[in-house]
């Protein structure tokens, strides 16, 4: 099944459970060169804040240091938008690996030689949404 | 000194270190309401990865709780954006402190329930800086 498409992002639906998701998300990752460098537990975030029930979100900061390194000598505020992110979430009980759209998200800054570094960075992000969709086919 | 802004984002300069910047960063977020989820040393992480010099830059990852929950009911797939990003970062001695446009990188998703969230983030950020600034004025 191929990616669901918003002008901002990329989704897969997956058979894999949430915790399975976002390991085999890491692998997929770090084969394409991207650490992840930040995690965020959205559900056990606002659940502690605000008290509220969500279901397991969690957004996986993610960056490829060679291609960072070039857009941050590109554009030294591009750190304003980093890293890009990818989200495992789950909703009524199917999960899901969405990531964002380097193309939209760079788009804003308006610079031109940005273009082809937020292409390669999308591509990589479909193979790795795609790989995770493969394994829970 | 007003903030410089471009599309995406604004900054102020600071005569603070780059250290107590940041720790003043933090306490003027938590004022707003915003706590720091993420920490990435830019500096420390390309210099472990590649093994190139760069100066200071620290991207802080700030979250307002209340008004991301609002944020993710309204957009589910908002995460992929999430959190708004403060960059506390030293130019030729100089230190500079830069917020993400909210309405801009929200702008992307093209949902309209979203921009008055985005223009209270904006609001909240740039006294933030402006908060930052007057410290080391």
């Amino acid at each position: 099944m191929p990616a669901e498409t918003t002008g901002f992002s990329q989704t897969v639906t997956t058979a894999l459970d949430q915790e399975t998701a976002i390991a085999r998300t890491e692998e997929a990752l770090a084969a394409e060169g991207f650490g992840v460098l930040t995690r965020i537990d959205v559900q056990a975030t606002l659940k502690a804040k605000l008290g509220v029930e969500r279901d397991p979100y969690m957004i996986l900061g993610a960056c490829n240091p060679q291609l960072a390194h070039g857009a941050l000598e590109t554009e030294s505020l591009l750190g304003v938008l980093l890293p890009c992110n990818v989200v495992v979430h789950t909703e009524d009980g199917t999960t899901k690996v969405s990531a964002v759209s380097a193309e939209a998200m760079l788009g804003i800054v308006q610079n031109d030689a940005l273009h082809e570094t937020a292409a390669d960075v999308d591509e990589r992000l479909g193979r790795v949404l795609a790989s995770v969709a493969a394994d829970g086919a």
